[in-house]
């Protein structure tokens, strides 16, 4: 488990997020760029348990912490997940604290939550205490709301109230549907919801998140306001990112026969 | 077929190498990018038939031409990567003229060499008039040899004097190596082996291709005298410069905490 001893450590986190890329060494290539953490996205990815248990092994020896946006919060998901060493959770389209208090409620063991007691890849195949290895779990599983609602805007303090609930983050596109400003990702009423929901994060001791698609003065923003768990997303926007501009440079020399 | 109809046609084409991703849906990403083609390594990734299969359905729909950088020239990987829809092949460290007569040999159907004439795939799952379609086919496949010694640099009229030999293009590092000059890719020894294949190619009428790791001075170096097979390497350089860009940037901002 690394997130969450970074982030009680007061550090900064810096992760991405994969929707391509399925070959488990890209943990390598992360964890030698610098990065904490990845995020497989199971909301708008393919991806397989089988896929994300050989990202999860890679990574644990590369010393990069996983986790998965899941598309819904239900069982199958979050015990299941956990269970292969996936650090934690992003919950996309957050819309109610019920939606948090079940996500603690399946990802936690009694008596925080209801979380089976499995061994093997989550015990790293050894016999613990049971007693204090519980305890040390519930503390190291990391849950993320994703805001991109006007309605989770409005109760955001009953959001991030619930009980195990560590950080917040945006969801800026569905946010500006919601907004009526589609697509305008700097729109002034996407940062009056951003503010809205730090002031509320601050106030109730919840790790404060920012998620840019690779734009520097957005994640500036962020950190100049004090967000700690940094998401530069991702695995297609990098390759299309190289690509594009090498196709770029090479179509400006006039050598170049098009 | 895409990459020898742009070549005949005069233009330049602009391609990279896959060593790390295998979805298939890169090629979708490399073709909104602007990419012409790309080359799966062989000789130093760990692709199957079977994932060289998908990368090369999902390309033929996207218009992106797949090439096969080949460990070792023999008829497992010949006969059966062209079978599959790749249009051709990177030869890497060719030292001598034997090496390309064998490839061209394995490469294309009698007279021009000894192929043998499968269908399905290769016949988009068609019934073709053979004797036009083995004159097309033959006309279509891509041989390109990869000079990264000084044999075959001393050796180069013969080497890309063999008919069915398209293209020629370099390895930095490994000459480099041999050139006693290990990892100065941009040393003066390095440029007069360029020089020496170049004016060999340019009267042996082969194309130049251009290999470099995304460095716009290299590419344009390669462009202004004349190569068109343009080599942007690769997915994991991709990858590996968007997040450390990404880590670097976060780490400069006064509020991230390290």
């Amino acid at each position: 488990m690394f997130l969450k001893k970074k982030l009680n450590a007061g550090k900064s986190v810096m992760g991405t997020m994969l929707s391509l890329v399925y070959n488990p060494d890209v943990a390598r290539v992360f964890a030698e760029a610098g990065l904490d953490y990845f995020i497989v996205d199971c909301e708008h990815g393919a991806y397989t348990f089988r896929e994300i248990n050989s990202l999860v092994s890679v990574s644990k020896n590369a010393g990069t912490a996983v986790l998965v946006r899941i598309p819904q919060v239900d069982r199958a998901y979050v015990q299941v997940l956990l269970d292969i060493g996936v650090e934690g959770f992003m919950i996309p389209g957050v819309k109610s604290a019920e939606t948090m208090r079940e996500t603690v409620r399946l990802a936690k063991y009694p008596p925080m939550g209801e979380r089976g007691i499995g061994g093997g890849i989550v015990t790293d195949f050894q016999n613990v205490n049971l007693p204090e290895w519980i305890e040390e779990r519930n503390g190291e599983v990391f849950i993320m709301a994703q805001i991109e609602h006007r309605k989770a805007v409005e109760d955001i303090d009953a959001i991030l109230g619930v009980t195990g609930v560590d950080a917040v983050v945006f969801g800026p596109r569905d946010l500006s549907v919601d907004l009526g400003v589609t697509g305008q990702v700097n729109h002034p009423k996407i940062f009056e919801c951003y503010e809205k929901v730090y002031e509320s994060a601050d106030r109730l001791g919840v790790t404060k998140g920012f998620f840019t698609g690779g734009d520097a003065s957005e994640l500036k923003w962020g950190i100049e306001r004090g967000a700690r768990v940094l998401l530069w997303a991702g695995d297609a926007t990098a390759l299309m990112g190289f690509i594009s501009a090498g196709v770029k440079t090479a179509r400006s020399f006039p050598g170049y026969k098009t």
